[in-house]
């Protein structure tokens, strides 16, 4: 299937669904894919089977603050440069291209970067979501390295990064970050395509298309696309509430904070917080968890079932908070360790939202 | 000639005095040294003459705080790694290794790597002293890039940067630098000879050399060496006094501070503040200033002569502080622009130390 103007619409509504209030707005990210498959044709996607064993792939991403991204915008050459860099670093041509998270601006950098070098996309993404940190890809499970990397801004610096492990990658590449002014374009996690095959999360980018098409759909008739969504995605809800404190500040190449909302309806009396480091991480009920990493928690608007990012949340905003269930990798005692609550500093081991919601 | 276990005593005791304070205990730097000149026999020195127009010369230097310096001691190893990368990155061997600095620890540093290499050492640097920031070379006067560099650390890392300036490169390897924490080692500034030798500054390792040979020198007879030492370098004495204030910190990668010392005999009733940043920059005696850079401000123990590092003062040190004139080409209109008092935020235009020390 041929990626053109409609899907790359569509991706970028479920994108922002995929999220998980961070991700960085696609709507940026929207605008540099519109213009590279505007100027040269649309993007072949192909599956995971399709890459060669020995074929080379090479996922495109933006790192930095959504916070700073939506005002940062990229020039659009930036992506193409640090994947040029890198295969030119490793003396070979990619065969495709790969998302690496296919929530927010993600969803659509790597469109832009298959459109200019005219090679295809790869239905699949490292996560199946979006999340704060390079290390936290299913890759990283599979003992794929994140090195050799390159680093772009639109300044013109680029960088070259060999580590000993993943983690190292992520410390060094954030503070350069900062030091870009916040967003960077990198190609990283350059693999052979077998080793995509065991570790990538399928059907990515079919999944955000189908989530926007839902979004798209809904709009159109002027309806709400929420219930379709929670059936799509497997989803749970867990409050329903109005936000009553936003705390956000960005820091360290991250934006983090926390929200409160209100209960409204069958949740009326009850106080949600969601926390967030540029994505929602944790969602507790009166001090309980309800919905935690790796598992999707989407802040919806009550009345459109729009998704609302972090850094769009207002006071006052009426939401529907869901709970999503995550890709089985993620479920996994290793998947837990690397991207589950107490990663992020949290005190509670990981339960699946859907226990927790039974539980309830 | 050739430099072995004697000279590099020499250069690091030299190196002291050059280092104005900052630079990096040359102790560190010199156990290095030797212990490479002992595997792999001494190392040549040449003059920048000796080194062909298209030879390729590779500057080799320690980047980071002082303070951590002392502590986070290298394998020995990243200075050749960092070397070796851009070499390959080049695709074209170094002819000769060229200091960058010559006070402090990268007095040293480099004589390890050219031993290790088996390649000459030239008699040159980028400062004829130690300054705290990347781009604070003769090189970057002169137009010759920073990057392509190369940055290495103990553990593993490295990293290739190409930058659009080198204030850039200064930035975001500093960053990296506190990330690998504190201190890296650094292969940077590639050049031809035919560069090097319009916008080096000559004889720095032989200066540091004669330096340490008088202050040897005057250590086995048991006598001061400040009176020769000021002659060869035409230092003159800025103040004699007794620290009595030291403020210190290790920020964003620098060693950050300030000393102040009350005046001895001729001094008597003044008082005096070296500010610092790694190195001693300005010299203010009751709030006028009477040393600045890029003119060399180098603290003495006023009994044994000896150069006193920011991060080696204690209260109740008794000094001589001197003022030492630079490299002519520090005192140019873009020298003076590069690492002038302006530069480092002190609202007063340079004026050179002998100028000052006659109207005062």
């Amino acid at each position: 299937m041929q990626i053109g103007p409609d899907e790359i619409e569509r991706i970028a509504l479920g994108a922002a669904f995929l999220g998980t209030g961070g991700g960085g707005d696609p709507f940026v990210g929207k605008l540099l894919a519109l213009d590279a498959v505007d100027r040269y044709g649309p993007v072949e996607l192909i599956q995971p089977e399709d890459v060669p064993d020995d074929g080379l792939v090479i996922p495109s991403a933006m790192m930095g603050a959504p916070t700073v991204m939506v005002e940062k915008i990229p020039n659009g050459s930036e992506g193409m440069h640090a994947l040029n860099s890198l295969q030119s670093r490793l003396g070979k041509k990619a065969f495709a291209i790969s998302p690496i998270e296919e929530g927010g601006i993600n969803s659509q950098i790597p469109i832009a970067v298959a459109a200019n070098l005219g090679l295809p996309l790869i239905d699949c993404d490292g996560m199946g979501r979006a999340f704060p940190e390079l290390q936290m890809v299913t890759f990283t499970l599979y003992g794929i390295a994140a090195a050799p990397m390159v680093m772009a801004d639109e300044k013109g610096n680029t960088l070259q990064m060999d580590t000993i492990d993943n983690l190292w990658t992520e410390r060094i590449a954030r503070s350069v970050t900062v030091q870009m002014g916040g967003s960077s374009l990198i190609a990283i996690y350059p693999m052979e395509g077998r080793r995509l095959k065991e570790s990538c999360v399928r059907g990515s980018v079919t999944l955000a298309m189908q989530v926007g098409e839902i979004i798209a759909e809904a709009r159109t008739h002027g309806s709400n696309p929420a219930e379709q969504v929670m059936e799509r995605m497997k989803s749970v809800v867990i409050f329903k509430g109005k936000a009553t404190d936003i705390l956000r500040r960005t820091t360290a190449g991250f934006a983090k904070g926390e929200a409160t909302f209100d209960g409204l309806d069958e949740f009326s009396g009850k106080s949600l917080k969601v926390r967030f480091q540029n994505e929602n991480l944790v969602a507790t009920m009166d001090g309980r968890p309800v919905a935690m990493v790796p598992d999707l928690i989407s802040v919806l608007d009550l009345e459109s079932g729009l998704p609302i990012t972090t850094e769009g949340l207002r006071y006052g905003n009426r939401a529907l908070v869901l709970g999503t269930p995550c890709d089985s990798k993620w479920r996994t005692p290793n998947g837990v360790k690397l991207v589950g609550p107490r990663y992020f500093g949290y005190d509670f081991d990981y339960v699946p939202v859907e226990e927790l919601a039974r539980s309830s």
